[in-house]
């Protein structure tokens, strides 16, 4: 066991504040990084103010972990001390069932999230808001050498929530995409949309980052609430990511949509969308959802990152910052994502 | 021009009633059928009580159609006089759009239903409930011979619907295939999914069909409301067809997919369904929605049929007793489909 410096959430109503942290002893499998960069993703909000109903308290929020491996257990010989690796969502999964079989073990029951769950010791997983962390070599990644490890990071949530159903749903050239939202998420999947030869529009609430759109990617820019505009670009995309978390929408959305076209959502909606039939029967539209990715196509979107210069476009701050960056992720104050230096705590 | 026997709605709120229907002069491209069967479709409901709010009036209702040719066009080089044909959903398209060049007519912008629409000569297309209706040879199907038109005539709406999302996700031996609700739709699905060799299961809300699901080709029966074999399903389905309208189920629905797996809706629902995000995050499932079949699949279906020898289970019925059979369709009370005796207008 040893000790790390982080910040963690005592409760769900009070501000993130310095923590103690007791890692793991490291088992023959593991290997121990030094964290040198941690995104920010609106995920880690929801944990620190239990609105999902499942956080346990002291909380070390982070599944967007960029480092450097310090050492490795006796068993691993994909890592070696020195290399730049990555951490997401996922440290451990049963191994065993269809979908870790199958390389998709963000669909295994018994996922493991980088925070906040039962690890393997007993203890309960605590996350990348820290300066160490202990994780089982199968689930390290490995960061190409010409991506910074500050922008790297949110490739390691951010960027494989946007690639995955990219991938998922075949997008290449010829397609049509559309990004419903230019947040942390959507400024991923413009980028990622765009490298893989869609043909990208963004769709946002007004046209504070248009131009922040074109510099990513983008070929069009569709304000949300322009009806003309809105209706002249119906029955026109082969696949939207949906990053916005607006039930009442989801029809004039879903009328977005091609033929066979579908809607794929990455955040979480808190109530249900009130979902119409007609636009789905008449196109065989789709409304689908998608979680992350698995360790595999985690590997392939950073490989993809590194041969296309993709990174996140991040702010870097300070640990005493978090809070304040909490506020701003909230307003949707930062392009386009949080990530904190870890040798501040 | 000639005149036919029919059976019309004159207004939203009266029972259908005897109308001698004028049929448009056959063109050189035309077909002349003299119509044997028509069956009694949900959707013909609607349009009587014009639920939709597109009905014009005197309406004759009626789009799976079979009967024999009576006459062809001088341009007709597909069917011959004496011919065993069918007419659906689709009398005409565009025939130059994406859909139309995909042989996907009924995502066509320009189709043109079988009735209540504006035909090429400027007068509305009327149904089936008649003796007799005038098509354009490229929209109609041909019926197998050993089909008898009887059980034939509700594969052209009722056989399509079904059999294009088997086809279009795939189904086939290793499937595992969910029908949710017994009736016109749902007994078509069962027999069509099981002889494209899937694993069929049928969900319906009491063991009143249970008997029947075996029969028709089903090899599990799971009763909606029971709580704890529909939680005893989770996950387990790889395509559901969803046949009945209950917009508040759509949740439990969705938590029978297996990963990537779909729910098409058939049916409309009236109200808008209270979709959560979830159960499409976590195993990346989809709702979808599909809208009979094209034409070169519907032959595609009657052929399978012909093949595998499936009809449709009918009550053949007297056009006196429309009236009386639109009343059992709403209460569920037909095993499985009401088929007009044309010889009966």
């Amino acid at each position: 066991m040893s000790t790390a410096k982080s910040y963690a959430a005592y409760d769900s109503d009070s501000f993130l504040a310095p923590y103690a942290l007791t890692r793991r002893e490291p088992g023959p499998n593991d290997v121990v990084i030094n964290i040198h960069y941690c995104g920010i993703c609106h995920t880690d909000i929801h944990f620190v103010k239990n609105e999902l109903g499942m956080s346990r308290y002291p909380l070390v929020p982070g599944h967007e972990i960029a480092g450097v491996v310090e050492s490795v257990g006796s068993g691993v010989t994909t890592f070696s001390v020195g290399d730049r690796v990555g951490v997401g969502c996922i440290v451990n999964s049963c191994r065993t069932c269809d979908s870790c079989l199958a390389e998709e073990e963000q669909y295994c029951a018994g996922m493991v999230m980088t925070y906040g769950r039962d690890d393997v010791d007993g203890s309960i997983t605590q996350g990348g808001y820290s300066t160490k962390v202990v994780v089982d070599s199968k689930y390290v990644l490995r960061v190409p050498d010409n991506l910074p490890l500050d922008g790297a990071a949110p490739l390691l949530c951010a960027g494989i929530t946007t690639y995955s159903p990219l991938r998922t749903w075949n997008v290449g050239p010829g397609s049509k995409v559309a990004i419903i939202g230019l947040g942390g998420l959507g400024h991923m999947g413009v980028k990622l949309a765009a490298a893989l030869g869609a043909e990208v529009t963004v769709i946002s609430t007004s046209n504070r980052k248009e131009t922040d759109a074109y510099r990513l990617g983008a070929k069009h820019f569709i304000i949300s609430k322009d009806a003309e505009a809105i209706t002249a670009a119906a029955g026109s995309f082969d696949l939207i990511l949906n990053t916005v978390s607006a039930a009442s929408e989801v029809n004039s959305q879903l009328a977005l949509l091609a033929k066979d076209g579908t809607m794929v959502m990455l955040g979480v909606v808190p109530e249900p969308m009130p979902v119409a039939c007609l636009p789905l029967i008449f196109g065989r539209r789709r409304l689908a959802g998608s979680l992350i990715g698995g360790i595999a196509e985690t590997q392939e979107m950073l490989d993809f990152c590194g041969e296309h210069n993709i990174v996140s476009d991040v702010e870097t701050i300070s640990a005493a910052d978090i809070n304040t960056a909490y506020e701003r992720v909230l307003k949707s104050d930062v392009r386009y994502r949080f990530v904190i230096d870890a040798s501040t705590f």
